[in-house]
C-alpha cells in the first residue's frame, strides 16, 4: 500500500508498450549467420553493435538487452557446434559500457549469473555502468544451469536448482544492500573545509548470510537510478517467486496468448504478498518477428531462414527438446520415430513436439524448423499491420506490458521492425514517439527506490515530530 | 634464444620512451580534489575521463592506466577517510570499455586482482575489451593485500603473501591458456557449407591445478593482440619473479636513480632464466611531475597542493608509513616524537622518514607533505626542460624504458605535461610524434604471441618435413 503512491504519476499516463531490442550478433535465428545480408565477423564487431543500439535508440526503444553464458554449451559433445554462431561473443558488461559511450538515452540491460559470481563485483559493475550511462543500467539476474559453465568455475557439476535460487535470492539482497552504501547526498565535496563526504551518509552493510559474507561499503557512489533496474527471466516456481519479490521487469518465453495471460496474471497477483503494486513490475515476453512489405514477403523471408538451418543443427536442436533422444540416424524428411521416452525434465515442450510429429505428421525437418526459429519464444510473421495486431492483442489482452524483440537477423530484422512496425504502433498510440525521460527507470515508468538508510532516518524523524 | 628474433624489428628503431597516463579522477595528489581547478563530481563523470584519455591520445601516449581496489581501505577505522577522494570511483573494466568507444589508438590498461576473482571471468573480459578496442587492452595483474577487500569476499582475513602469489601465478597461466582456446584462423564462416568455425582450431584447456579447475574453452575468439598485454607491479621477491616470468610491462615505485637502476637491472637479468629477451619486458616507474612555465611557478604549484593536505589526512598517511604508530596527539608543526618502534613490515620507508625527522629536523607537517604527494613514487617538479632532463637521465641511465605519469591534478596536471614536456621530449627525439601502430603491443614494441596450439602443430610439421 505504501508504494502505490510513488507510481501514481506513471499510471495516469496513457498505457503504452515497452520495447527492448534483444541483441545477438547475427540475429536470433539459429541460421542467421548464413543469411546473405548478415555481415561477416559480426560477432565481435563493435561497429555493428553500435549501429544496432543507435537504430533502437532512434526508434526510442526502452533498452537493448544482452543474454549471457559463462561458457560454451556442449563445447565438446555436440558434433554440430561448429555450424552455429553462438560460441564467441562480447562479454555483456564490457560491450554495454562501450555502447553507453555511443548512445545517449537508451537503456542497457546485461545478463549476469549469480551462480559463479560474487555480489560485490556485480553490485560494483552495474553501479559503475549506471554512472557511465547517466542512469541507464539494468541487470538481468539469472542462475547458471549448464554443466559447461560449472566446469569453468572449479566444479564438476552445477549446484541443484533449489540451491541456485537460494543463492540468487541472497545475492540480489546483498547487491541491493551494497547499492545503498552511500546516501544520494553523501558527497558534499566541501573543498574549503576539506570534507569530501559526510560520514553519517556512509553505511557499512556487514552482511553475514548462508552463501555470502560481505562487509561493504561499495566503493561507488549511489547510482543515478538509485538501483539499476532488476530484470529476471526465471520461469520455474522459485524463479517466479524471486521475480515477484525483487524484479522490476520480467522477460519470459510464451508461445500462446492464453499461456502468456496466465503467466502475466500469476506474477502480477503475487506482488501483493510483497507489498508491491502491479505497475511496479513490467512483463515483457520475447517475440521473434519476421516483417515483410506483404504477407508473402514475410513468409518468404522466414522460409529462406528455415532452409538455411543445417540438418545437423536442426536435428540436434530437436533432440535436445525431446529429452536428448538421438535422432541423428533418422532421415530428416521422414517421420518422428515412435517410442521416444518421455524425459524426466520439463515435459510440456516434449508433448507439444511429439504431438506435432505423431498427430499432425510433421517430418523431422518440419519439426526442427518449427522450433529452430526462436528457442521457445513467441514467433510471428506478417506485414507491419499484422504484426502490430498481434502485439496489440497481447498488450491489451492482459498478456504483456511490452516485448523483448528478438530480430531474426541483424541488422535487417531490427531495421525492418523499426521502419515498418514502429510507425504502425505509433499510429495506434501504442508506442512513444520520443523519450520523455533520461533514465531506464523513467522509460519503464518505474519509481527510483529511496535509500533504505535515508528512509529509516526520515521515518524516525517523522515519528519523533 | 628462440624469442630474440621476434623483437629484432623493434630493437632496430631508435629507442624512445613509453608513456602511460595513470588516471585518477581528481589527480594523484592526496588533496587534488580540493584544488580550485579540479572539477566537482569528477570521480564519476565519464565526460572528464573521456577528456583525459583524448588528451593523452592526442599526445600519442602508449596507454591510459587505471589502478583498482575491490573495497574501501579502512572504511570504518580511519577518522580522516571522509577528507579523501579515493572512496568512490568507476570500476576499471567498465570505464575502459566506455573509453574504448571514445578513442581510436591509445592503449587501455586496467588493474584487476587475482585474489578475489576467477580466471574465466578475467580472461573473458580482457579478451572482450581487446576486441572492442581493436587490440588495445592491457591487464595489470595484482594480488589483494588489504583486509577491507577480504571482508567483501566472504573472508575475515586476506590470504598470506606467498599463497596470494602462488594463486596469482596459476591464475595468469589459466588466463593465458584460455586466450589460446581459439586459433587466429578458427572462424572460417563458410556460409555456403554451413561451417562457422573449424573444430580443429578449437582447443579445450582442461586445467586442473592447485587453486583452479577450468575446462574452457573461452567463449571469445582469440584477441586481436593474441593476448592482451600483461602488466605487473609487484615489488616483492615473488612479485619480481612472477614479473620476469610473465609480465611484458612492469610498473614500479622508485624514489632514486640508483634504486631504479638496481631494480631495472635485476628484473632484466632474470628474464634469461625464462628464455626471454630484455626487450620483451618494459619497465615504467611511476613519476609524479609538477610542471611550470618557470621553476618558481612549478614550486608554487606544488606548495599550493601541499598546503591543501588536511592535517588529519597528512598525519594519518605519515602514521601508516611508520608502521601504524599513532601521531594524532602530537602538534603538526612540532618534531617527530622519539621512541617510535620499528615495524615488523617493510622497514626502508620507516627508516627514510625517521631519518628525515630525527637527523634533518623536519616537522610532522613537513614529513607528511614530503610523502603525501605520490604515495612513494618518484616526485619531481620544474620547468619542461628540467622535467625532461630528469626523465632523460633515468631513461638513458638504465633505470627506465618509459614512465607511468601520475598527474598531480586532473585535467591540469596532464594538460601541463602534454603542452610543455611532451614537445620538449620530442625535440630531443625521445618520444614519438604520432602512433606508428594500431595496437598497444605495437606502441610498446612487443611481439604478438603466437597461439600455442598453432605453434605446436607448425613445429610438428617442421620436424616431419
Amino acid at each position: 500500500m505504501t508504494t502505490t503512491n510513488t507510481t501514481a504519476t506513471a499510471s495516469r499516463a496513457p498505457r503504452q508498450l515497452h520495447l527492448n531490442a534483444f541483441l545477438m550478433a547475427t540475429g536470433h535465428h539459429v541460421a542467421g549467420w548464413r543469411h546473405p545480408d548478415v555481415p561477416r565477423d559480426a560477432a565481435l564487431d563493435f561497429a555493428q553493435y553500435k549501429r544496432f543500439a543507435q537504430t533502437a535508440e532512434r526508434a526510442a526503444f526502452d533498452a537493448v538487452f544482452l543474454a549471457d553464458s559463462v561458457g560454451i554449451r556442449s563445447a565438446d559433445t555436440s558434433a554440430a557446434l561448429h555450424r552455429t554462431a553462438r560460441v564467441s561473443n562480447f562479454e555483456p558488461l564490457t560491450l554495454l559500457s562501450a555502447l553507453a559511450a555511443a548512445t545517449e538515452r537508451i537503456g542497457l540491460i546485461a545478463t549476469v549469473s549469480t551462480t559463479y559470481n560474487e555480489p560485490y563485483h556485480v553490485a560494483r559493475k552495474f553501479a559503475s555502468l549506471d554512472h557511465l550511462s547517466g542512469g541507464r543500467a539494468g541487470w538481468n539476474v539469472v542462475t547458471s544451469s549448464s554443466e559447461s559453465e560449472a566446469h569453468n568455475f572449479n566444479r564438476d557439476r552445477h549446484p541443484d536448482h533449489a540451491l541456485r535460487y537460494e543463492r540468487a535470492r541472497e545475492f540480489v539482497g546483498v547487491v541491493a544492500g551494497l547499492w545503498d552504501s552511500w546516501e544520494d547526498d553523501a558527497f558534499v565535496q566541501d573543498a574549503a573545509a576539506g570534507r569530501y563526504f559526510d560520514p553519517d551518509r556512509l553505511h557499512v552493510l556487514d552482511h553475514r548470510g548462508t552463501h555470502f559474507q560481505v562487509r561493504g561499503p561499495l566503493n561507488v557512489a549511489r547510482a543515478p537510478q538509485g538501483h539499476p533496474v532488476i530484470v529476471q527471466a526465471g520461469a520455474s516456481e522459485p524463479g517466479q517467486a524471486l521475480a515477484a519479490q525483487t524484479a522490476e521487469v520480467v522477460f519470459t518465453a510464451q508461445q500462446s496468448l492464453s499461456g502468456a495471460r496466465a503467466f502475466y496474471a500469476g506474477i502480477k497477483d503475487r506482488l501483493a504478498q510483497y507489498g508491491r503494486h502491479p505497475d511496479e513490475l513490467k512483463i515483457l515476453p520475447g517475440v521473434f518477428a519476421v516483417v515483410g512489405e506483404s504477407g508473402a514477403e514475410a513468409e518468404e523471408k522466414l522460409q529462406q531462414l528455415q532452409e538455411l538451418i543445417h540438418p545437423e543443427v536442426g536435428v540436434q536442436l530437436l533432440s535436445q527438446v525431446i529429452g536428448g533422444f538421438d535422432l541423428s540416424g533418422y532421415p530428416v524428411d521422414g517421420p518422428l520415430p515412435r517410442g521416444i521416452p518421455e524425459p524426466n525434465g520439463p515435459k510440456s515442450r516434449f508433448r507439444l513436439v511429439t504431438s506435432l510429429g505423431y498427430d499432425e505428421g510433421l517430418t523431422i525437418r518440419q519439426l526442427y524448423q518449427r522450433i529452430g526459429t526462436a528457442r521457445g519464444h513467441w514467433s510471428i510473421h506478417g506485414t507491419a499491420s499484422q504484426v502490430a495486431d498481434q502485439l496489440q492483442e497481447w498488450f491489451e489482452g492482459g498478456a504483456a506490458d511490452g516485448f523483448n524483440l528478438m530480430p531474426p537477423t541483424l541488422p535487417g530484422g531490427l531495421d525492418d521492425f523499426v521502419r515498418l512496425v514502429v510507425p504502425e504502433l505509433r499510429r495506434r498510440g501504442l508506442f512513444r514517439t520520443a523519450y520523455a525521460g533520461r533514465t531506464l527507470r523513467e522509460h519503464l515508468g518505474l519509481r527510483r527506490p529511496p535509500n533504505r538508510h535515508a528512509l529509516a532516518r526520515e521515518s524516525g524523524n517523522a515519528r519523533a515530530a
